[in-house]
């Protein structure tokens, strides 16, 4: 039980393990690939976080300067892992700066990758640049610049947030529905309008998937506090009349062509699995499932198990998830560990 | 460090929270106010589980053994707490059946309460003895009797699933959302057709929130692979003919009037908060948040915080859950309990 627990990614999970471990007397290294922790929140720069409403930097930072301060917790930032060997108990993990780790156990905490709008190329990113992504208007807010058309800096007036960008859409491969956008779609909306309140907002959904209680905290409250409004449509393409971008569509509830101008139209931007994931599954030698995140089984016995006894997998890393699942994903990663190696010193003794 | 941790119910939050603790070899009590462990997947008779396919009484009957078998955790059933005093570290809880039990802290797991759908009786429930709900039909799986009209015994040709019964009803004073009904439902839609071949099978919905992964596995599949017919619709009522149940509502998408006759109309009924939840806020003097369920504080410090240091609660007494969430933030709620003691050590060392 000497041999620290190797968590890969210091995001929302890997910072829950860590700290899980840490509590009970455990270590850990935390290896992440970018040049500090905190994980997409804290890296793509978000702003206030669903559904507390604390800023990113904050919670996110948080996190991590609980376990920087932590002595059991270690981290190798700037670095992935480029071999990993072994048994459970005793795993042996090469580093891309040359350094090694005995290991106990792995648990990939490695996230996931935000989807890249240009892959979408009738939605008019890339080509106006007052098409943006939900990450784009997070920075807008976090930075504390505001909610500006990237063209000229004026406050847009009209704005188009564009749900499932990214998901939902079998035509380029992503079938899987990203869980969360719909909910941070409404809080951008929210936050716009409460910056701008002179600005009119619309949500173009498939589906609106504000589940459990963020129904109330979200989708009522946009609708009814903040004057957000909701339209059930598919959109066929974003174009621009040479002063306004022009959403063109069909709304579905009444059957009707819609051309709307806007200001600035919001792609809410899905979860893609981490495009290192073939690399990932090959090191550790584990499977992904039919879309390519980490493949986990149940979470019945030792929960967040992949397929590789010893190596286990938290937070989106297996699938578009919440921040708040992710780190409660985090801490039952970490007590998978404890409990596989006290049934092996069980068996043992 | 040497008192046990109090756990209020055995359902898979619970369960979960049990076996961590005893893991890090912590004692847990378990309270339970039924006669056995499993909480609402066992005592509900529920069948296969979203989204492993595995059995609920496999399943959760596994997590149920596990801590049966563990010599840390024992367990009060057919008990209650009514009375919980002292603070943190120090606690002091009396049990219906007059025990008084020392704990450190208490996790609060006290789950749900199904919705009643006498409570919207415009839908049949109760009126027309084949109007029933996903629990009657997650029995009638389970029990092995294959799903059979009540009033008769006969094979269903034609099922109507409602979906949002007791859900985003302001009407009936349930706004939030139940998380799980529209992926429950797909599960027994592909059930049915799978032990009925010949029977036809609708859900009418609002919006289907198959979220994350279960949009390929449960919504895709469902339509593809086991053709349940999906539609958006308003139902407004669930009457009779003297032979078939007739729904009768709108369809929202082609905008007509829908007027259908079943063999059994199955109500996805909702969560709501624990009928006992008044009583637990007040035992254990911690807040119930706007809708009754118990009120937690955000992830990224001691998760699972209630409103009174030293309680903590996880599971669908927060809010509609999973099984996956609960067991995850069971796991991570027993983290939180022993943080919270290290850092009270820490600070007296």
């Amino acid at each position: 039980m000497s041999k620290p627990v190797l968590i890969v990614g210091g995001g929302p999970a890997g910072l829950a393990a860590a700290h899980s471990l840490a509590t009970v007397g455990k270590s850990a290294v935390i290896v992440e690939k970018e040049d500090r922790l905190g994980g997409t929140p804290i890296l793509s720069g978000y702003a206030k976080l669903v559904p507390t409403g604390e800023w990113a930097k904050d919670a996110i930072g948080g996190m991590v300067k609980r376990v920087e301060d932590e002595p059991l917790v270690s981290a190798e930032t700037s670095a992935t892992v480029t071999a990993f060997d072994g048994t459970p108990g005793n795993f042996h993990a090469t580093l891309s700066n040359g350094k090694k780790i005995e290991a106990e156990a792995a648990i990939l905490c490695t996230g996931f990758t935000h989807f890249d709008s240009v892959n979408k190329p009738e939605w008019g990113f890339g080509m106006f640049p007052d098409v943006v992504t939900t990450t784009q208007v997070e920075q807008m807010i976090s930075s504390g610049q505001g909610v500006r058309c990237p063209s000229d800096g004026r406050k847009p007036q009209r704005v188009a947030i564009l749900l499932c960008v990214g998901s939902r859409d079998r035509q380029i491969g992503r079938e899987w529905c990203s869980k969360i956008c719909c909910t941070v779609s409404s809080n951008i909306a929210m936050e716009i309008r409460e910056e701008l309140p002179d600005c009119h907002v619309y949500i173009y959904y498939m589906d609106i998937r504000t589940f459990g209680l963020y129904e109330t905290k979200y989708y009522w409250r946009s609708q009814e506090e903040f004057k957000v409004k909701y339209i059930k449509a598919r959109i066929a393409e974003v174009t621009s009349d040479g002063e306004k971008l022009i959403v063109k569509g069909e709304d579905t509830l009444v059957k009707r062509p819609i051309t709307i101008p806007f200001d600035m139209v919001v792609h809410a931007i899905g979860m893609d699995p981490n495009v290192d994931n073939p690399e990932i599954a090959q090191v550790f030698g584990v499977d992904l499932e039919s879309h390519g995140h980490l493949d986990v089984g149940h979470t019945y016995g030792a929960m967040a198990q992949t397929s590789r006894p010893g190596v286990y997998a938290a937070g989106a890393s297996t699938g578009p998830e919440t921040i708040d699942d992710s780190i409660a994903q985090g801490h039952a990663a970490a007590m998978a560990v404890l409990s596989a190696a006290k049934e092996v010193l069980s068996k043992t003794a």
